[in-house]
């Protein structure tokens, strides 16, 4: 009988863990050079905060918690609500805006696949407190800046940018107010079906609408300029204008299908992707002012974004930009006994406890013959082997090996 | 209608975060130089893995998920169980040792209470394929190590240590085998009940078993040398021993009483307490060389050991150890305006952006008078404050204010 992990989860052994770490730092260090500070809400929330923004539907994909208790329980699929809900406790005591970020695990019972796990981390940075275009501006170039501090380059990601008043705007000339929402559901899966499906899940509309959709949808940055719009489309074409000012324009391309389903956003919205087009997207985010007044706070605007570690991970793969190796200790002690001489063995300890004040260190434990020694120092990656036996002791010096050139030294153990 | 987070779960802000990385890091840095990798296995495991050491009894603990597609799924309560599987999966191709050490969230179902979360964090270590008595030295030197360096001192903490052979076979002379787990489990609530409580949960053996069982628990270290015992009890004796030689007598305190409950240990245990007595355990840990073949492994001798960040960090915060405050960003921008002016504000997101290569930096995001944009920046600890304005973009050169010292220094902007 042996155990097996569950379905769609990740077991980080220590070489995907050190990467994994190694990539967090990277996030940490950015959003922290933007400000933001790191925050961290429970993984289990109660169903209703879990459901407030997206509805029951939503249940479908929660982990939901068998009831013990009298709350009903699941675990976060994002961390928007409960970022929110710790944002709403605070938010008369704190000056505005607020700069936050976390990254940790959430859970979607969702069909595993690759980049797509049940339990997977996430990246997330939100500002509370300001409407203006350069906290828009900001969440993006933080996630942008993220992207490069991990080594990647514009040649391989970029962010397509877009407005929901806009793109709300340009279609409530063609789509009936009511059925915008639907509208969007299509659009946002369109580049997964094909043209003959799109137009099928439109029919409701009629093929004048469709036609006109799908003009809208090809619409440039250029062409909006000229374009007659009505209010609503206006204000998000200013919105985004002002924007895309504080962007570096080789990484931001606009894109009007940019929608993000059905989320709660309400101006500026993003998603990141990688060049190859290979992958999922690798982030998301923009701005939602509604969201805060809605959980039972006081009218805030809000922009964020979140940043998946499953995809990101195999694009810096790809690109080679992914640690590969756990770094190996600084030393490994050998000890050189014939059968088992625990002044050897206690002299060793005690040298690495002497030396941990400064380096790693690994000493045998296993009481093994000097050549499985070594071969265990080099499994591990030991950067240098120190030999410790009756003699040395005798001596009291020791000799050290490094094991990358070679070159062996000889040290008086006191001076250790 | 504002919602509320869990029962007995926290919500990090960011000081209470920032202290708790610290502690991590700390933990980290510790375990890495003894050589211990980090591992991180899924939150979510098998119903059966969850069970298989402690039976069904430990269900009412487990946060149990609703049963969606195949698998009956939990919350880890501890880590011990998904790292021996994690071992398992990969005995056969690592070298021995294998040292792992995780620091992550684990659930458990309780009333909570202070110091006890129902979601909480544990740093766990663990050495697999060494029955040496360095083996079980070297995580406990790992554990009073980590404790040490965060700053705390021998008159903090000490660590009661005992073998569980050696109390099994000096039970075994006074209780009919069959009885011995009844009996530990009394002896492991002792300290939690009375004197009288203690002899009526052990009735079931008559008096004078009793009288001899209280006898066995008062037993010190120097009276065992002249004690007859048993073969499993002189097991024990040698086992901790040998132990005992590689750990600092200061820290170290021989406890009898000290049974780790019903859990699967075989071999020395042991437990470290604040001096104070004011909390519960720090840390706890053990041998145990039967689990991983009762987990479908090959036989395999292991040692480890769980520390808590709840009780702990209550401990480090009453000594004054804990960071009490996030650090304030290196700069704050202010932007001198009347009204709104943009050319002020991207230059100041552009300042911000060449000074963020090598430093923290906030700007202004809310178009704020210069009194509310200091007022912002003294609550968030800005170390400087940079004086953006257009009379500053005119003469290239902008004014830098030390916040703590008032000292003013002035800088072209080209040069930043």
């Amino acid at each position: 009988m042996a155990f097996k992990k569950i379905k769609g989860a990740t077991d980080y052994y220590p070489d995907d863990k050190y990467a994994q770490e190694k990539v967090f730092s990277v996030f940490s260090e950015t959003a922290e050079g933007y400000g933001f500070s790191k925050v961290e809400a429970p993984a289990i929330e109660t169903i209703e905060l879990l459901t407030a923004k997206s509805g029951e539907e939503i249940k479908k994909q929660i982990f939901t918690i068998e009831k013990k208790g009298s709350e009903d329980l699941g675990l976060r699929f994002e961390f928007t609500a409960s970022v929110a809900r710790m944002f709403i406790e605070k938010q008369k005591a704190i000056q505005k805006p607020v700069k936050w970020f976390s990254i940790d695990r959430v859970w979607r019972y969702e069909r595993p696949q690759a980049g797509r796990d049940r339990e997977f981390y996430q990246y997330n940075a939100e500002i509370y407190g300001s409407a203006n275009p350069e906290a828009d501006a900001e969440v993006i170039n933080l996630a942008i800046d993220s992207l490069l501090t991990l080594g990647l380059s514009k040649d391989d990601f970029y962010v397509k940018i877009n407005n929901r008043k806009l793109l709300f705007g340009l279609l409530s000339d063609v789509v009936p107010e009511e059925k915008i929402t639907n509208v969007i559901r299509v659009i946002d899966k369109r580049s997964k079906i094909s043209e003959k499906d799109f137009e099928t899940e439109l029919d409701f509309l009629g093929k004048a609408a469709i036609e006109k959709i799908k003009k809208i949808l090809t619409i440039s940055w250029d062409k909006l300029k000229d374009l007659k719009m009505n209010d609503n489309a206006e204000e998000g074409y200013k919105e985004l204008s002002e924007v895309i000012k504080y962007l570096d324009s080789d990484i931001i391309r606009f894109d009007i299908t940019v929608a993000r389903g059905l989320d709660y956003y309400t101006g500026t919205v993003f998603e990141i992707f990688d060049k190859s087009g290979k992958y999922r997207a690798l982030a998301g985010g923009g701005r939602y002012d509604t969201m805060i007044e809605l959980f039972g706070g006081q009218k805030t605007p809000a922009t964020g974004f979140a940043m998946g570690y499953s995809t990101l991970s195999m694009l810096l793969s790809e690109k080679k930009l992914l640690a590969n190796k756990v770094p190996g200790p600084d030393y490994y002690i050998a000890t050189i006994t014939e059968g088992t001489d625990e002044k050897v063995i206690e002299n060793a300890v005690k040298i690495a406890g002497k030396l941990r004040k400064k380096a790693s260190v690994v000493t045998d434990l296993m009481r093994r013959q000097l050549g499985k020694q070594l071969s265990y120092a080099d499994s591990i990656n030991a950067k240098n082997v120190i030999f410790v036996g009756p003699e040395e002791i005798k001596k009291k010096k020791v000799k050290i090996k490094n094991m990358e050139s070679g070159k062996e030294t000889e040290i008086e153990i006191s001076k250790i």
